[in-house]
């Protein structure tokens, strides 16, 4: 597997666009296309919220009732989430007007929507959006990351990802656009994440990598706690790359599901590290532990624990916050025998062992907080689970952007 | 019942004390003691961090073991957690000094801390302090509010309260006090709360009375979602009252049990809304839910949403974050059919039913989000059960205390 250039529409046979519609802002991109050539076979993982948005609810029912799906709609500045009935109405409209552009079944169109909750969709505007996506789409370079641009929020940069492996002779590509970067705490996936592939699988086997994934790479991702109305993560396959069919059991399918790892885990780390406000990436790794879950619970407490965050933010090495964080976590350790390091790429400092802190130095560790990447290591020697989360800092910036976000 | 002037010395044969031992910061009291004329029956509860401080650990001991308690030493500065054993030994060493400076055993002494973890107590000063603390104890009404000063941190304001009540003709009074303000998320009680009485009762039935209220108090709030290494909840009670001993079954246990609950519950209120960084309180309410339990999920889930404190801070009617929380919260409900209120003193706006938002008006739902107490009313229509959580808005101030607290 290596990393290409490329983003939503490297593989073959996908086109996208981002244009601007007007839904909410002036003078930015806010509507974006991914559209197939050929049908494709579809996988999703939505927000565990009790409340979802309209759109979740439409998508989730393409991608289980659905023979196939060939093109997603996204738009940014209202979220279509606690509209009721009409948000439902608006998701229909949306994916009608794109059918009938494209000449595709109005079941084969996904749509997505990520902004302020509450507000309803300026119909008219969205429709003369997908009318302006349907004509702008493309496989050129630009169009996939101006689609990549058109569905960011608060994000400060957008996130795009391409990865090619051989599958038998066959090269097979996978492209991603993702977006944050508040209201992130994704429990089944996150706030608005894309993938496509040319690779030729079956829907089942597709569903079943993909869930396997998302509770190590989506699900170990926070930047607030809060978990979205609009969670949304959804794997198109077109099989355009004509590659033999990645059957379960087979090495392809492990290199397919290492290379969607790959995508998944880098563009969830991205969200992470570019969470509202953030200045750093918090990564927590639990090591040795007795199972797998029990590291998943570890790692994540530690990297939502606000004063953990803002002590990140203030370069104070307050392991004390790390170590309360593991233990009101709901997980399981022993305080006296487990060992907490700070890492970083100037190395790695042993600050805490034997139930208390070592004699390390304070300015040192301060400067491993500096960093833009900032990772605890937390060995319980238990077994020989491990757990990965990724979080960022409690800035300011956080507090700022929350405190007048509609207006 | 009635709220009389007075704090954790208000209770006949209750003393207090609060004094400068230069724990961490020179020119503040840092340094408390209760102390009862007559030994005491003790009920308490603490963290459930698997993490516990060593003057949790003390403290458990005393309470589950001893035949009395007569004492409390608090310090503030350092919380003696995370320090192994040589943190166990300074309990042991505080508690001796205390116990041959009073005339007590020392098994009769409970211990608290709160302040950074991880650094040691400078033992010295801790015993020179308990021996100023055992010659300025009074039961006068200074001395009272010089101890609830005293266990303050980043508290902006002290936290003492008494009541009392008549049992069979005999006055009943309670005192207490308690300090917050970050880390702030308590299970099984509160960072620090102290609760004088001189009430006669048994320790089974103190004890009966204190569990089955927390939950509903202290087990409400949440200041930052950190659950302390330190919480600790203690209720002393001397019975020099000499009223006939309280009885679980009787009309006077129902009043001493509502009496006590006044107590706590205000005393919780008062740390939520003097949150770190704080400049309003957040209290939500859920009605008709079909369990307690399940409101109180639902309720809680509200007071913690980082989005929702952040809107609040910004006086922004974002009612969707609140639906977003409460849909996320693992708790029970129906999005058609709940009914959201803002309610203050300048009225009652209903902002959310039938799955979509109200015509409210913005600027309205504004200024009762500028009031000091800030009000949520969830009507979920499912059955007759209610809870009711507080906490309070995130503000810069927050990051700020938290970026830089141990420099």
């Amino acid at each position: 597997m290596k990393v290409i250039d490329g983003g939503i529409n490297a593989p073959i046979g996908f086109e996208a666009a981002g244009i601007e519609a007007g839904i909410k802002y002036e003078n930015r991109k806010d509507m974006a296309i991914i559209y197939s050539q050929k049908p494709c076979v579809a996988a999703g993982t939505f927000t565990s919220n009790i409340v979802k948005a309209a759109p979740v609810k439409w998508d989730m029912d393409i991608v289980n009732n659905s023979p196939y799906a060939q093109a997603v709609i996204v738009n940014t500045g209202i979220a279509n989430a606690g509209t009721g009935r009409e948000g439902m109405e608006y998701c229909k409209e949306t994916a009608e007007t794109a059918a009938s552009e494209l000449g595709i079944p109005a079941n084969a169109v996904l749509v997505g929507s990520t902004g302020v909750i509450g507000a309803q969709l300026p119909i008219d505007r969205i429709r003369a959006g997908v009318k302006k996506l349907a004509s702008a789409r493309s496989n050129d370079r630009q169009s996939g990351t101006d689609a990549s641009k058109a569905i960011m929020t608060t994000d400060t940069v957008n996130k795009e990802l391409a990865v090619a492996l051989e599958i038998k002779g066959r090269t097979v590509t996978i492209g991603a656009m993702s977006k944050g970067s508040g209201m992130i705490h994704p429990n089944m996936c996150t706030m608005l994440g894309y993938v496509t592939t040319d690779a030729k699988i079956s829907k089942e086997t597709l569903t079943k990598i993909l869930k396997e994934d998302v509770v190590d790479t989506y699900n170990m991702i926070s930047v607030d706690g809060d978990t979205s109305t609009n969670d949304t993560l959804l794997v198109l396959a077109n099989g355009m790359a004509e590659n033999e069919e990645i059957i379960e059991g087979t090495p392809e399918y492990e290199e397919f599901k290492e290379a969607l790892h790959y995508v998944n885990e880098t563009q969830a780390k991205r969200l992470a590290g570019d969470g509202e406000g953030a200045n750093a990436l918090i990564e927590c790794k639990v090591i040795n532990a007795d199972t797998k879950e029990n590291a998943r619970i570890l790692a994540k407490s530690v990297i939502c624990s606000s004063l953990t965050k803002a002590a990140v933010f203030g370069h104070d090495a307050n392991w004390g916050r790390i170590l309360c964080a593991l233990g009101y976590s709901g997980g399981r350790f022993d305080p006296e025998k487990m060992e907490l390091y700070y890492q970083g790429t100037s190395g790695s400092m042993l600050i805490y062992k034997d139930g208390a802190g070592t004699d390390y130095s304070e300015e040192e560790a301060s400067k491993l907080l500096s960093e833009k990447e900032v990772r605890f290591l937390v060995n319980v020697k238990m077994g020989d689970a491990s757990a990965i989360a990724w979080g960022c800092d409690l800035t300011y910036d956080y507090v700022k952007i929350n405190a007048d976000y509609r207006s």
